[in-house]
């Protein structure tokens, strides 16, 4: 007899019963928070709920007759597991006879019938796209319903965290100056409205944190900027008297974190508004579409202004980056020196060496809170792109290979982010020509001098050249740019090499932070990455144009151990030369244990 | 007293009797043919001919009260002297304060008057500015006048010379073929109509030639292809026997150039018309566009599928190519010798030095004409970008310093371009510094590994990246396409690092020509440019995809005697050795004299 999963089959026939109250025939769970956040806090986790299902990415999709759940392939194994008895079909994206999600529904889906989801976790550009899509089947749409709401009892909370204010000290700017360069903007385009719901942008203009999104120190917030107005919405509890203060003397008018939509639909306009659908929800989206309909001005959908001007570091923000840096690239180095003195020695698996690295982090001053969960990933493992070691499932550290370190911390005084992969035993000559050239890639991007206009196209093959050179190519990007005291990931900036038509690329700029973090994943073997953390700076200016080059904020050592000379060219190897010698000179001050230090000055040898 | 050209005016007052006679009251002339060519014949120096200003970029125009002429920074002073006395002004374009055309005919323009131009000259884009901006003042058009025709009496006639046909054994590919592919493209794009009016690609689709405009073999023509119908239109005295059999065999109809706009406004259409704005006259435009209105059909926008088609070269092509190559590398090689040895001994000069280099080209089996007239440079002459010596003006070349000789010849198996800067006595350090390190770019882009899907500006830093590390910038792409018997620059391909939001850009695909043309220009000082021209071939394919790589076709030595390798990696002096190990064994098989030969091996000796 086939296993029944009672549990979830019961909530999905309480689900039917409430689509069929509300006269919804289809019903669709995706999984983003209402602000497409990289991390979504439990209260987001319906699709679970409803299917057992838990990777990052998967929608289900409920009829009266069937469910369904899309993944992409990293997930096929495990959902077919989290998913057995279920009822639930697994529709596996990409394999050929698959049909997507609007395929699916188009053929399907009859005339008359209604499609429900809840419009807060759908992004604008797939809400329209299945409305473009559907029109041809003359179908209805239901997007302000969250059916969870009442069948899932134990659901966990929407997060909500106290709110803290920066100092303006700790900022290098004001909100009320931040807010200045973002009305000038929205004069610009022509627009006196403007709805900004990217967390990490509401934070960075109004100098606030939060601690609603795993890993990122954001609070659940949108922002509404008119002309003489600056409206947030957050959750009531989240706001502390301190906090109430701020917004008081700055003029940030507090409002519920649910009434945005209920506002918009109230607000008096006399102009076009601005908002990037990227970054807005469809119910949001929505609302203001028909707003600006009835009220007969433009919704200009442009990139958040936000995004450009948080991505220019100010000369404050780069003084404190620059020294977390330091501090945060020691702290790594000792735990580099732990590693590999301990290994073989001590029981030791990719899971407690993590722990035992954001252990050492969080005794840093100003710590926050890790930048992202830390990868750590043992030989073949660091081949895969998504691998996580958890306490119960993860490889042992054995003396032999190599042990790849992906982390980082957010301090108050920066975001950082750095990746060693640490020799802990003998490698093959092979691994070493991977290592060195991957180590070369690096070194050659951040010595790039180049005119200003350049974009991350332009730079990337200097990273890549090495192993393309090999005939190996790393299916990431190169790069991404990096919040102050915020998220890990931000752009408009990077560094890639893919040309998409259409899209418009941004260039570097002083004060910009991009990661230059080149790879080399053989599956079933070994995984290498080496990512070092620079800042744009003015180069030459003269006949030819403004120059930029880069300069480095991560110091942690490059494993020598893993170099092979005969790989590199003269100035490769100078450049490491001079990077070393910078590392033993930034960070030996910050390194207090004789042993460490010791190691430290063979460990930056010059070659 | 001051000096009066009575000739310019008295053609200026003819030219102001004629627009009054048409109702002209402004009247716009510019500098180029019907096609847009890169060189205009005699028949087209309409401009020249009106104020007496015969640069390579210039527009005049003319009203009852004034006549103008705009031109760019390179021809101010020209323009000043040879438009003395004809009472028009000199416009200096780009400078502060100075009106563009747009600007000033909408200041001058009042409602109702007429703008007249012959919109055969007339670019698209142009043309749709204008009538957008002067729709602001209610303007009338005129368009369909050349107002020369009348007045200028002596007035060269329009190029006329005889069309040939290409073998398909020389073309690797049959007209039919060519056909059966671009008509493919016309049904993707959903269009049953084609009109192209760029001369190569119609060169190339037909395989005819012609010799009507300067350097590049192509006939004035225009073709418009149906599903089921080929139309040439090109002026009948330059049918010959051998083109007419040819067209009747392959099912070419042929009409009179000039009958276009007419066979346009004839024509029953019934779907919509393919035609690229950018290669379609004015004339021509907004005869297709009143036609597809009138019918009831769409215009559709798009790049001439041709000039995809015909960037990537077939395997014949190649072959042929990679012939030709060899033999003009040896002969430019030889023209090198004769430099080194001749200077100080024999009276030389820029011009003398070019034709003595055109005269040895010439004598190649297959010689049709110079790709471009040839440049020859010396010293801090190369270091002007639009430099061009004639018998009258020009240096005399000593034995010091440097001559930079860019040149290229079409023959019946192929179009090549080619620069090398010689070094005819002492140079100083920073001579040799610029000269290497432009070796070295040059090499490096040579060299490089890259996945399908790269263009141009992924790949630029590679040629450009050695002078950007010193400060300095070359102000022109790195690279350009080739034809195969036709035009020395084609698109869709480059090598370029300037991001145009909204451009598309062209992915490099096996089988393309594209040349590696790095340089160094210091005003009144030197010029440097090394040009290469390379191959696109396949790569390895594997799990990361189908990566790509340059092979060369230009065989000549780089000379040693500029090359410092204080200033190369190890890498780039085997890039340079092997280089030069292959120009020996390609080329000194079709170099006889005894005295070259042993030359040739002393100038390839490997580093």
């Amino acid at each position: 007899m086939e296993y029944e999963n009672t549990l979830i089959k019961e909530r999905l026939s309480n689900l039917r019963a409430a689509m069929e109250k509300q006269g919804i025939d289809y019903y669709l769970i995706p999984s983003s928070d209402f602000h497409n956040s990289e991390y979504s806090a439990d209260f987001f986790k319906v699709r679970e709920y409803f299917c057992g299902f838990d990777g990052s990415n998967g929608t289900l999709l409920v009829s009266s007759r069937e469910a369904g759940m899309w993944t992409d392939g990293r997930y096929f194994i495990q959902a077919d597991n989290q998913m057995k008895g279920t009822g639930v079909t697994l529709f596996k994206m990409q394999e050929p006879g698959v049909p997507t999600i609007q395929e699916y529904l188009l053929e399907n889906m009859k005339e008359g019938e209604t499609l429900g989801f809840d419009g807060r976790v759908v992004s604008t550009s797939f809400g329209e796209e299945l409305e473009k899509e559907l029109s041809k089947n003359r179908v209805n749409f239901r997007i302000d319903k969250d059916l969870a709401e009442d069948i899932w009892t134990d659901r966990p909370s929407l997060p909500c965290h106290d709110i803290y204010v920066l100092s303006d000290e700790l900022c290098g700017q004001s909100f009320e100056e931040k807010l200045c360069a973002v009305r000038q903007k929205m004069k610009e385009y022509g627009t006196c409205l403007y709805i900004l719901s990217k967390l990490d942008d509401i934070m960075w203009l109004t100098n606030l944190r939060g601690d609603d999104v795993e890993c990122n120190p954001v609070a659940l917030a949108y922002a509404v900027i008119s002309e003489d107005s600056f409206i947030l919405f957050v959750q009531k509890e989240e706001v502390t008297e301190d906090v109430r203060n701020y917004c008081q003397k700055k003029g940030i008018t507090l409002r519920e974190y649910d009434e945005l939509v209920a506002f918009i639909e109230g607000f008096e306009i006399a102009g076009d508004i601005l908002c990037d659908k990227r970054n807005t929800n469809y119910l949001t989206y929505k609302a203001l579409s028909e707003k600006a309909d009835s009220a007969g001005v433009k919704l200009s959908n442009r990139k958040d202004p936000t995004e450009s001007l948080k991505a220019v570091k100010n000369e404050t923000e780069l003084r404190n980056i620059r020294e977390v840096y330091i501090r945060d690239s020691a702290r790594l180095t000792e735990f580099i020196y732990w590693v590999k003195s301990n290994v073989g020695k001590i029981p030791m698996t990719e899971y407690s060496a993590a722990m035992k690295l954001d252990s050492m982090r969080a005794e840093l001053p100003g710590f926050i809170e890790l930048s992202f969960p830390t990868i750590s990933a043992y030989n073949a493992n660091a081949a895969m792109a998504h691998y996580e070691a958890t306490k119960d499932n993860c490889a042992e550290v054995k003396n032999e290979g190599l042990l790849l370190v992906d982390s980082g911390g957010t301090y108050l005084g920066g975001t950082t982010d750095v990746t060693r992969t640490i020799v802990v035993g003998k490698l093959s000559d092979e691994i070493k020509r991977h290592y060195t050239l991957t180590v070369v890639g690096m070194l050659r991007l951040s010595k790039a001098n180049f005119l200003e206009g350049c974009t991350g196209r332009n730079l990337d093959i200097l990273a890549r050249g090495p192993l393309w050179n090999i005939g190996i190519d790393y299916k990431h990007g190169t790069g991404h740019g990096i919040g102050y005291i915020l998220n890990v990931h931000e752009g408009p900036q990077n560094i890639r090499w893919r040309f998409t038509p259409g899209q418009s690329e941004a260039a570097l700029v002083p004060g910009m932070i991009v990661s230059d973090e080149p790879g080399v994943y053989i599956e079933g073997s070994h995984g290498i990455r080496i990512e070092n953390i620079l800042e744009v700076q003015k180069g030459e200016e003269g006949e030819y144009g403004q120059f930029l080059h880069f300069a480095h904020l991560t110091w942690v050592p490059i494993d020598l151990e893993a170099i092979d000379p005969g790989y590199m060219d003269q100035s490769d190897i100078k450049a490491l030369n001079d990077y070393h010698r910078d590392v033993y000179e930034k960070i030996s001050p910050y390194i207090t244990d004789k042993d460490v230090l010791e190691w430290l000055k063979k460990a930056t040898t010059q070659l």
